[in-house]
């Protein structure tokens, strides 16, 4: 269990109609089986009792949650303005897991929590009450005042971790919006994030091709020679360990997998592919480029099973899990 | 052992200055441990010679291949017109590796052999010399009458089989090459090549998405609405069982696995990068759609490492050992 001296970690519930209250409290049941440190919850202790027979501690104070959670899941509450149903989404519980986000970030911004945990939210539903990020990722970065380009959006499991250079658009918009500044950008934030997040000194990133065979020397596209090369070549000469642009398809076995420390990839799909592959149960999202820890579940609401007590617990604790340890390691460098 | 009458398979040796000669070899050496049926090699014993201190069993009636099979690697011999040094890829090579190909194709077609299996050749070479296919398979579904449309090439492993629609072409021009006449195309190919080769009676075929998410309903890209779905209705209405489409990310996990035969997917990587992160070693590429059985392993000519006893046998015995299933399964169906 990772030591993270008085501030327990910040996790939100999440939408309070998904499976967020459930996973969480799944997660203080097995608190010791899955080595979970000190944590506190925050959103409507209502969606936890509808979901969970187990004891709730309400606290105000966060730096009471290590006091009490050996004999209650300790919550911060923020109730919802209506009741909200488990499966049934409402723009009263997107207010509410809005709230519980917005307080969660606070209190890792001003050092009250060690590390936020974020559970899944309903972007349909936030974006009917003016949400106008388009995740939790950008919400954070903004909250932090860091520009979006500059933060990058890592998925980390036992044996991989990818970061995604362009994120949520449609494939054919992927080769006009790659640009050697954006590959350098979130390159520079990978690179960073792997030192002050898990403590590798020098790390060893390997960049990802976007063409098959990686262009074959320009005859199956040339973003390898005008895009990406060039990003690569900017980023080793700053000083970073960097290789690429690499074919994509040899890059994700076992031995590929051991020459680097993550992996760049140049679309959604190309990043996650791989990981949900190898690491479907363990995926943890955490956001690099920020001045705070942030990690939560690579999964969602999974709005059809709520309420259900289906809801597998493993990638929230992986989630909680690898949130204290990028604390711990940020805390001994500080 | 797969029981395949008198015939045995057909295995070109590919370039003769790749790995092709030395896995081939090593195949016949491990043939008991491997559960290999016996075969015949096509191509220049030289190439052999100078990898591989074993027994070579020169005949030139395939027939006799089962005979001789206990005391040497049985072999065709088509003499290159220059020696062929391992390493140094020549004019030579290529059109030796290009006579080997047409003459494995050549018995199968009269049936003097059960299924062909090809070493891997260099295509920069083939290009020299005046060959005009993109690869291998081309030049096999030509000899065999068959258009390129009409043919798939599958990538096996031990848990999953994908497919192709679109094969070596840039990324920026997958969603323009991308309709649903090809799309239905393959996905018949595979469909059908499910129930000849696997003996799968109703296969179930898994089809993966273009953008992330799905395109989530229009958002992220139209394709899955305008071009994927329409493919997928097209095959539905002719009885098969095909899903989709699926967020590819969410397609290749165990669980997910299990629910398909075949994962249909829209371009190269998409189809590569979970096959190679899960089965490297193991991966075979069969070609769907054609009147006889080709196989091929999923690796190249390795010049870097030819002639240096480094070269790994395993996908090579998974490509003969695939084909004499296939062979087998063709057989029974007669």
């Amino acid at each position: 269990m990772a030591r993270l001296g008085s501030s327990p970690l910040a996790i939100s519930l999440g939408d309070p109609a998904g499976i967020g209250p459930e996973v969480i409290a799944k997660c203080w049941d097995n608190r010791g089986r899955f080595e979970l440190p000190p944590f506190v919850a925050i959103g409507d202790p209502r969606s936890v009792e509808k979901v969970w027979d187990g004891p709730i501690a309400i606290i105000t104070d966060p730096q009471h949650a290590a006091d009490v959670f050996d004999t209650g899941l300790p919550l911060l509450a923020l109730p919802s303005a209506e009741d909200v149903l488990p499966g049934h989404p409402s723009v009263a519980g997107a207010h509410c897991s809005l709230d519980a986000l917005e307080l969660a970030v606070g209190l890792a911004r001003s050092s009250s929590a060690a590390a936020v945990v974020t559970g899944p939210v309903a972007k349909e539903q936030l974006y009917a009450i003016g949400f106008s990020h388009p995740g939790q990722t950008e919400f954070v970065a903004e909250r932090c005042g860091v520009a979006s380009a500059n933060v990058a959006m890592m998925l980390a499991g036992p044996s991989l971790k990818t970061v995604t250079v362009t994120t949520h658009i449609a494939l054919s918009q992927v080769p006009q919006q790659l640009t050697s500044g954006l590959i350098e950008s979130r390159g520079r934030a990978t690179l960073r994030g792997l030192q002050r997040n898990f403590g590798i000194e020098q790390p060893k990133l390997a960049v990802a091709a976007l063409n098959p065979h990686a262009g074959e020397g320009g005859s199956l596209g040339r973003e390898e020679i005008e895009v990406i090369g060039p990003a690569i070549a900017a980023l080793t000469a700053e000083g970073w360990h960097v290789t690429g642009p690499h074919p994509a398809d040899t890059l994700f076995h076992e031995v590929a997998r051991a020459r680097y420390d993550a992996a760049l990839c140049m679309y959604h799909d190309q990043a996650l592919v791989p990981l949900k592959a190898l690491h479907f149960d363990e995926g943890v999202n955490i956001t690099l480029g920020l001045p705070i820890v942030r990690t939560a579940p690579d999964h969602g609401t999974a709005f059809d099973i709520a309420g259900q007590d289906k809801a597998d617990p493993r990638a929230m604790a992986a989630a909680i899990r690898m949130a204290a340890e990028c604390a711990e390691h940020r805390a001994r460098n500080r």
